[in-house]
């Protein structure tokens, strides 16, 4: 069992022609990667339980009764994506707990909490919107019952979904005492300056837009173009606003595009009555954030032709990932003289919930030419097994409890409370 | 049985909520109308029957051997549509059949020809394409086996469907010796004139490009904006290029839109990777058209982020109706005491195919505000009387032979050399 042959393994499910995976959440190629894993779980010393949201855990329990560090990312991906996103994160903690269970056997580590792995249920939001979707409900943030009812375009449930792959579960949520995951990059900056591992800091703000063009139906025939209010004239406009918007800042301080576009009736000599999108902003700096919110705003008011409706505009702010697991994380690197960096991560990953209610900690390993969400994702072996490496060193500090304690005696006095 | 009453009747197959229908081509709207065309023609004494691609025709033989004078349109209609176009034409013309049989019966029309009624299969082509597609098998533009194996997005073909709603007939086609159908005008000139019928001289030339934008997959929130190939930002500036051609010439000149838009992988938070659109450009002038051609090309040209592709480009010339048919009208027209105007049609209809092959006379009725291809469409109800009355006349002047002898007579000698 070595981890790149566990990984060819797990690539295969939903395994595109180009080298890559279509796995949208809770899809029968998703159900076999969970299938595959919770049979590695078995086989390896880890309990599987599984909770009502579909998250999946493989758990062991050092310390009767202690609370669980975690340690996960996701199996789901987006379509015709890569094989790296999440999946990594997931075999790579999956084959960091083996390691540590082994050095607890043999007492190398001495355990202060119990230990166990996560995949959280739709990381990607491509089947059932909204994103980050397990993990969270995992941490409160979303109701499991609202969450349960989502449905995807077909008019599939996620309630329904989950089950079909059986994996609605009846199991508890563990109690979480810390995190950590290990993803790529998605961006090109560990491989260009040639550093193995880095360390999140903060994420970059985001805002999500979801945007409705109201125009009119009519004939593309025979409707004269005075007489036309035309959503498709009106969202391609909204589509290069948002574009435009990059270009008002330094180069690399703002990202702006839009992913997901759906023309009604969308026939061919039809002139559109209705677009749907959803436009995704990001920056690492709030402020400018905020400045292309106004500058965007401020382009959609000018649109006459039709009518648009701003159907919601979320924020995801800028947090810190807490300082304790950045120290901790450097501190392993160091030892494992692995090179690293304190970065920034663009893209959403689960953490960003989980560092909302437990410290966390969040690693990268490079990827090639900064490619993702596309059959190119690529990440070279070598690094692959260095940030197993790091991650494995990761959950042995954070299981033997060189952080948490505080997270972990606020939920014990909980616990108290409660009795 | 009043034309109004049978009018709601039929109005009733996809009825919308307001007041529309939606009744793509072979679903089971469709063929519910159909089912309800084939009984009116039972109950009132014509002979249905079906060809291979789904024309249905409601025949009657007045004259051993001799062809056919055919009226009709079509009974299928675009995604949330208005009841009037192409349906209104079916039924006009299974009325205007019912009283030139009664004029023959009690004397009044000598009959040269026999004459029948004629539902077109699938003039709107959104859910099968191309469109035209029922008379243009029955020209012989299209080839049937061809067309029976089109696909619409789920997968099913063109002889499935009909199948499904028992309209994938095996009888013969008609000898045509002339055609005739009335419509909806779909502009605004003849309600603005307040004239009553339009007599169509020659349709608008028009081009219809299948256009696919090639970008590249990547992260919304995680790619350098200067490694981007955002196959959503090219086809948008695609988009706005049509509309900006059309802003080129004098007002009226040029139509030019995108109906059909499809974005891949349409996820969130993914740079999409691919657009395929249907790009609709019409003019009365055919010099116009070339130009906005010319133009449209070196817009597409410029793009330098995306790879685009022109899969088709087809003409749809500007043709012209035989005089002498638009001669009939005229002074079928003169002797009902209806107003009149010669007039181009910038839609296209069965007819534009028809008049290849036979002498074709093509009838408008007006449109309220030149509304089509919505819900919104309405022709007047003493309009749509004025439209049966007209059509009649014009059926009848057919029936007995004032235009399509040098047709017959074409036919009969083609018969002598099968022989």
């Amino acid at each position: 069992m070595t981890f790149l042959d566990d990984f060819a393994t797990l690539s295969s499910f939903g395994a595109t022609a180009n080298g890559g995976v279509h796995r949208e959440a809770a899809t029968a190629d998703d159900g076999r990667a969970r299938w595959f894993l919770a049979d590695w779980f078995d086989r390896n010393g880890l309990t599987t339980t599984v909770d009502a949201v579909g998250n999946m855990y493989g758990s062991i329990e050092f310390v009767p009764g202690a609370p669980y560090v975690l340690v996960g990312s996701h199996l789901d991906s987006q379509p015709t994506a890569g094989k790296y996103d999440g999946a990594y994160g997931v075999l790579a903690a999956a084959h960091a707990a083996y390691q540590v269970i082994e050095c607890v056997e043999r007492g190398s580590v001495t355990p202060q909490f119990n230990l166990a792995v996560v995949n959280w249920f739709n990381e990607e939001g491509s089947r059932f919107s909204p994103s980050l979707m397990g993990s969270g409900v995992f941490i409160g943030k979303f109701d499991a019952d609202d969450i349960l009812k989502v449905t995807d375009r077909g008019g599939i449930t996620v309630r329904d979904a989950l089950s079909d792959i059986g994996f609605h579960g009846e199991d508890q949520q563990l109690d979480a005492v810390s995190y950590t995951e290990i993803h790529i990059e998605q961006g090109p900056i560990l491989e260009q300056e040639g550093t193995t591992i880095g360390i999140v800091t903060a994420n970059w703000a985001a805002r999500k837009y979801s945007i409705t063009v109201h125009g009119e139906q009519s004939h593309t025939g025979a409707t004269h173009m005075a007489l036309r209010h035309d959503a498709l004239v009106g969202a391609s406009k909204i589509v290069l606003a948002a574009r435009e918007l990059t270009t008002q800042f330094p180069d690399g301080l703002l990202l702006a595009s839009v992913g997901q576009f759906d023309v009604e009736p969308n026939s061919p000599i039809v002139v559109p009555s209705k677009v749907t999108m959803a436009i995704d902003v990001r920056s690492s700096d709030p402020d400018v954030l905020e400045q292309a919110h106004d500058m965007l705003l401020a382009a959609i008011a000018q649109e006459t032709e039709v009518h648009v409706s701003i159907d919601s505009s979320a924020l995801r702010p800028s947090t810190s990932y807490q300082s304790e697991g950045v120290e901790l994380a450097e501190e392993a690197a160091k030892d494992l003289g692995l090179s690293y960096r304190r970065m920034l991560t663009m893209a959403g990953h689960d953490s960003v919930n989980l560092k909302d209610i437990v410290p966390t900690v969040m690693l990268f390993v490079p990827s090639v030419d900064g490619i993702s969400h596309s059959e190119k994702e690529l990440t070279r072996d070598s690094d692959l097994l260095d940030g197993v490496t790091m991650l494995t060193e990761t959950v042995a500090r954070m299981v033997r409890g060189d952080i948490g304690v505080a997270k972990a005696t606020e939920l014990t006095s909980a616990g108290s409370r409660q009795r």
